[in-house]
């Protein structure tokens, strides 16, 4: 995973039903899926923390994905539940990163990930510095 | 299919390789992803004959589709080619049809469809009477 | 919608979270995700009425979709709940008929459907008469 | 990218028309459908150096992707050809390894990536050698 960044206790869990059309000719979900799994967990974590991608559009920004990591160790497949804990990884740097551990339903670790962010505003400039609601958030949480 | 409209001779032909992730456990493409393959023919369709959703967007207007109907004969599976025929169907109403076969790469038929698509500007509403670059596009390809 | 068939009073409500990728340029959801959201409340259905493509399966049958219809009242939007609500049609024939209604969060009428399934045994033969197991289903749900 | 490995000069470039459902509401293809294009990259290589998915499973294995990177530059949006090239990275281990440079029509890079495939035979065991087919494979191209 990145080598910036310090993981912190600000998490959340959320379940996902694995779909019958997220499963591939071997039967398992297939692996760019996880990739949905992550966006769920941390939409998740937006919503319960207020940072989700509406909260950062009411701000003037959307927050494209620069890199994603994926990394599998057990299969998923039809039937089961991703049970997806998103963790925030604190960065001094104008970037928001997520890692990400999904548990099939037996709490066995099937996946590990991490996305990070930047922003970006209305009229399509990066951000070099932290924007003032990013600021303020990260003051809430306990964080600046 | 749809009980008003006249196919017409206005067709497209197009080729969409399926891909492994849009094939299910049962190892056939799953039965969603037809929709996406019509588009890839209607837009196919439209390329040829200067109707496709940019075309549209340049001339103020947008075409959400109100109705899509999609009958499977054979499956495909991966490995298999998707030869998409994609046919304007004409109406008086303020609508844009199309009429699809899927055939396999043996020149079998899998599939047929239909899409029926409204107009609505950028404004939002939805035409009643045809848009003038769509009454251009008719006169155009002879169908006024 | 389908000619044969009758309406019951078997039905399922399942509410869907309208994902960030199920939306387009548009920025509604896109036309083709509504048969992930019928499936999604059909399997729901299934769960609840242990008719699910599990149990099917675990009796030695598939159920491909034959057709499905799909008829679009009002967009929905990232931030939607998408409400499924998913009737079983009763027919005579060797056929599973079910019938969607998709309401959004405000239970305005977004969306109106229907699919159609065949049974095939794990020879890929499909049955020309009722399955034993889906025979014994109707009589358990008092449609025999 | 991974640590190990040493790119070879065995490539291949495949040219993917963005759809429109690829695209998100931001007007721009969502991250995690790169992950797709990457899938037609390697598959276009495997057509193209007989190792693709069914050349692997006619010898008897499935090749279940373990990691993926994905970075990126720039956005790709609709009307966009996304110009995929594949090259295949070496290494002694019982892995395959290939890395993912995009482009647009206007040759500018706009992703990078990475994804590393282990191998598991038709009874679900991983194989910590590499396959004899594998070692043909190799052999044929030149780098054993």
């Amino acid at each position: 995973m990145s080598d910036t960044g310090v993981e912190t206790q600000i998490k959340n869990t959320y379940d996902v039903r694995v779909r019958f059309n997220d499963c591939d000719p071997l039967r398992i979900v297939w692996h760019g899926v996880y990739i949905t799994y992550f966006e769920d967990g941390r939409e998740a974590f937006g919503r319960a923390h207020e940072i989700s991608y509406l909260d950062v559009k009411a701000n003037g920004f959307s927050t494209p994905i620069i890199k994603s990591v994926c990394e599998h160790k057990k299969p998923l497949a039809y039937g089961d539940i991703a049970i997806v804990e998103t963790t925030f990884v604190d960065t001094p740097a104008a970037k928001m990163i997520f890692r990400y551990k999904i548990y099939n339903q037996h709490k066995e670790l099937v996946c590990i990930g991490e996305t990070i962010q930047v922003f970006v505003d209305d009229e399509g400039n990066m951000s070099l510095t932290l924007p003032k609601f990013f600021e303020d958030w990260k003051r809430k949480v306990g964080l600046l």
